[in-house]
């Protein structure tokens, strides 16, 4: 069985064509800058053997309908087609930010669930209208598969009220919907299951920390395999450090910036997604360039990158504090699946706490699950390798199958 | 030697006058509703066995001067005087909230001064002001007696940047201040020094994390007896639930209420500091009337005391994490001090943390320190009486005897 995989954003389409029978990808793909006046496409083929053959074009792709088109083309005519035509497709599974309260679970796409995913677009503005133009794109050019909508926020929807709840007036909760949703779900839920596996444990008695560190960033406390509390928010914005959101603040802060430097609320807007995280600490967002800046004697990188890994430790206590017991923490997504460093700033002086981390251990690549506590640490430390778009392809086939 | 503290808000003066001999407050006041029609003047007169007799007052006091020169008359004139004049005040200790990074500890309040806490206006619109307004009037009344400021935010100046700075551009904080601060110090440092003693450590060596949950409540972690991170930040509007202010949420949410409710960034301001905390959850920012609300079964009220505690919970493992070491856990000020109900359900599920509670002893009322950890509670639990009039009386006696 085939399912092809799609994540789509304003101006870009990220897509996996996966074999499930091969349990793999054979085809990764992204298309980029749609709607300028040059597009660009980046086609990989991967072979079994994890061989890929990559294949770029340049040239206008004029709409989203006009991009999914040309990577149906990739994939079924040519020297790089994997498939023979497009019925091939089983399913199409997507990734959508924002499911709100409605969603729980992924779920077959029908003129309800589009509904409903309308419904939670002023929490996402950002997210949800070119998740819901890539189904409805999909949809289109694949009418006779089913299609599933994956989302970002169900795997905290067992969040209980005392964690999800600001302390806000009630009804801005039961009338506007503001609470914590969460994202990242799909990667958490991932890797807390890759974690049970690893350790021979039901996932329904895991409790484990997961640290998703890439250009978002978010931490997940997982008991008995459900999510308890998350550092994201009613958006993406809060929580940790990112590359270029703040994560946590002070609320008054935009009080302040209007008064005191009389900025408007689109330009605060502006300035805590695009302009703040590491990218406002230290003129970076690439932790590979802030890493590089430190080794060059630069003071004010490390101090951004102190920061960071301080904000990942109080998380961390926080949620030590909430599990009661905890077996495992992981590090996932790529800063914490490719950065030693910031692994070892966050978890420095967490001994108390059962977990000591193996310098060395931590230091070394490895295909799969690395872990890096040392042997006498009472919890395991991991560093697991994420993958929504094989979860997603995943859930897909369990749904279509059902 | 008599010391005055005054502790100025924009319609109140607060007030004790202390007999340092004695180590003792003799009498404490409030005056209230400065400026309209009918203000109050609460005057109490303390004797050394602990009696008070109260007098009340209800007339119009017109501005702060009026209000400062009755409370001259009740102190020296009448059947309640406690002092035959004015100039057995030694020194006039004065409450300012805002210090900025320029006042790390109690400091002589000459023009300067003035200029400075001037300048921290911005970062403390309410508060600040009223401070002045204050210090300027007792230096019109005192001319003769020193007057000393003792600044909310400074036991937090040793915080470091790693914990004191926002993912903010750095220009943020070098040009426009924007950091966290922290507030409530006086009470935290004094609760730390009190819990020091009381388990005879030196204070150099004390790890604690101490709890203040009055109408405004903050969390401190205290590490070898210096403040390093604190739940209060740029504002005392961050960190913990309180009574009518919300303490930390998404920093999106003014966002949201923006374009979805179409609300003014005044109203947001108001909003989050006057009608969220407790009072919006459930309805009632008086502690004792949440409590009796959730005897009698209000489930609403019962949430929202738990979204209150788990906060508290959170920021105690946060801190933990911080702390490497952990000695006491300090429970201060009105509800801190008064409600056992709070500090169990904040304890609760800790003992993976060394931290259990005793649950009859946490129910005893005790003059002085109650120690409400069980035997084998590898942490202490404390509930220290706080007292910032007297902390802030005995660094005006240390400043001016040095």
């Amino acid at each position: 069985m085939k399912i092809l995989v799609i994540n789509t954003g304003s101006s870009s389409i990220k897509y996996q064509l996966f074999d499930m029978e091969g349990k793999r990808a054979i085809v990764n793909g992204l298309a980029e800058k749609i709607g300028e006046d040059i597009g660009e496409l980046t086609h990989k083929v991967i072979q079994a053997d994890g061989q890929t053959q990559k294949h770029e074009f340049h040239d206008k792709i004029a709409d989203h309908g006009k991009g999914l088109e040309k990577i149906v083309d990739l994939l079924t005519i040519g020297e790089q087609a994997v498939i023979k035509d497009k019925t091939e497709i089983s399913a199409v599974g997507h990734r959508v930010v924002h499911g709100g309260e409605a969603f729980q679970t992924p779920t077959i796409i029908d003129s309800k669930v589009i509904d409903a995913i309308k419904e939670n677009i002023p929490l996402a503005p950002l997210h949800n209208p070119p998740n819901l133009m890539g189904i409805e794109v999909a949809m289109s050019i694949f009418p006779d598969a089913p299609q599933i909508a994956v989302f970002d926020t169900a795997f905290h929807q067992t969040i209980p009220a005392h964690a999800f709840l600001y302390a806000l007036p009630y009804e801005l909760y039961t009338k506007d919907r503001v609470r914590r949703y969460g994202f990242h779900g799909t990667s958490h839920a991932f890797v807390a299951n890759r974690c049970a596996e690893y350790l021979k444990k039901p996932i329904s008695e895991l409790n484990v920390i997961t640290i998703h560190l890439g250009n978002g960033a978010s931490v997940t406390a997982v008991k008995n395999g459900q999510s308890v509390d998350t550092s994201m928010g009613m958006t993406p914005l809060e929580g940790l450090v990112m590359g270029t959101r703040s994560g946590d603040v002070d609320p008054a802060l935009p009080f302040y910036l209007t008064s005191h430097l009389e900025m408007s609320i689109n330009d605060i807007d502006s300035l805590m997604n695009k302009k703040c995280g590491m990218k406002g600490l230290c003129g970076s967002n690439d932790m590979r360039e802030v890493l590089e800046k430190i080794e060059s004697g630069d003071q004010q990188a490390k101090t951004a990158l102190d920061v960071y890994c301080y904000r990942i430790k109080k998380y961390i206590g926080a949620y030590y504090a909430v599990l009661g017991r905890l077996d495992a923490v992981v590090f996932t997504a790529g800063i914490g699946e490719n950065s030693p460093d910031i692994r070892e700033l966050a978890i420095a002086g967490l001994d108390h706490m059962g977990l000591s981390i193996d310098k060395q251990q931590n230091r070394k690549r490895i295909d799969g699950i690395n872990e890096i506590n040392t042997n006498d640490s009472k919890v395991k430390i991991l560093v697991v390798p994420t993958n929504e778009e094989l979860k997603i392809a995943r859930e897909t086939e369990r749904i279509i199958k059902a």
